[in-house]
């Protein structure tokens, strides 16, 4: 049984909070909140408002906005403790040096209200200590099916992928709703086309994937898309990024 | 059994000949294509490569580039018989006003070596007579779980969302996997983050399921990845979409 205690009780630390309180070979000892929440009764963890009062653990997990994290590192109380953060971009030394490092970030959008099943969740994971890292690994692969080391440098290009592959196509998905909103379709009529297209990821590269006007060059429909487009930012989004579709395929 | 042939053989008629192949209400007549393909012999339709002398039939498909749409309907050496076209934008018009026109276009993104499941591919439809768009709906409605009538001028807007929400999106996707090639990272990581991307679309709205440094201004992270890019684009693409989802937010 591996014991762990989370720092911090956003969106990410509550998705953690609940796979460990679902995860037989790990015991969550506290979870640490400035106040107590009002749902707090749905953990079984002990809710702590002092930093200085966490009880011993295994592991401690920093989840809390990337800017507040050396701080919080440093308010600890202990010494030569295991103690990782789950940020996407941050370098495993932005934790306090008076314990041992880690990282743990689960590389997978997190939203409220929306369950997330970790055995899918791809989790990097780095620890100064060989020990550190096979502990960290043995928790994280009782968790997930895809388990990588992956070093600090790596992961901050990984994460500005996510950015692009998750944060950005999620925004494109925005835009779609948006003007079917403007022109009263049905939102809904989409959502087929948005499943597929995240599913031929799994059987194409996103180079062999691509379709539309862009890619076909076909300049007599981007003419009239830009000319139905009122709304400069997005005929500016659309014509950035038919250009670098273009552009793609030029060096094919 | 209603009678159809295809006029044209590229990426959405082969698809499309597929589906009326396997449907048991469908007959597929003739497949129209200037020269017979290696692959003809995969198809129990004839292949015609003389326009003039395709059979009767109940609906012609017209399945070819928006530009030749006009060209080809003027073509048919036949009159008063029901022709439609598979294109998100263009006009009904565009077909030869001396057959009954229509239009059948099934919003998806159609790939080779990647078959599509006709059952979730919402189908838009229209049709200038109310006879022919009965006929439409009822062959749609064999095909998919979703048959929508739309008109000209809200496909074309729909098609511009489609963009948004598939070429784009996927583009995104290959932005991901060229900074993953660029750092060592395998690609099948990504894997999982979007397809729950995609997934989350079924229970949020992209508005609520917006997440990353942009809708959280989290300018420390931003810069560190602007440092991060090297490629002019793709510097260009993560700062117009940052503005774009920080524009959204603004508006909340």
């Amino acid at each position: 049984m591996v014991t762990i205690s989370i720092i911090g009780f956003g969106n990410v630390a509550r998705h953690l909070a609940a796979a460990f309180e679902n995860n037989p070979s790990i015991e969550l000892v506290d979870i640490y909140s400035r106040a107590v929440p009002a749902d707090a009764g749905s953990f079984s963890a002990k809710i702590v408002t002092d930093i200085t009062q966490l009880a011993p653990a295994d592991v401690y997990i920093i989840s809390v906005s990337d800017a507040a994290v050396p701080q919080l590192s440093s308010q600890l109380a202990f010494n030569g403790r295991f103690v990782v953060h789950t940020a996407g971009s941050l370098a495993m030394d932005a934790i306090d040096g008076k314990n041992r490092r880690g990282v743990f970030y689960p590389l997978q959008t997190f939203s409220k209200n929306k369950a997330v099943d970790f055995v899918e969740v791809p989790l990097c994971i780095e620890a100064e200590n060989p020990s550190d890292l096979q502990l960290l690994e043995s928790v994280s692969s009782s968790l997930s099916n895809s388990v990588y080391r992956i070093d600090s440098e790596q992961r901050r290009s990984l994460h500005v992928s996510a950015v692009f592959a998750s944060n950005f196509a999620n925004h494109m998905y925005k835009i779609g709703s948006d003007i079917c909103a403007e022109y009263g379709i049905p939102f809904d009529i989409l959502k087929p086309l948005i499943r597929e297209t995240a599913s031929k990821i799994g059987v194409l590269s996103p180079r062999e994937a691509q379709t539309g006007p862009a890619i076909r060059r076909d300049s007599a429909t981007i003419s009239s898309h830009l000319d139905l487009l009122t709304d400069e930012n997005q005929k500016a989004i659309y014509q950035l990024l038919t250009q670098s579709i273009q552009r793609e395929r030029k060096e094919l």
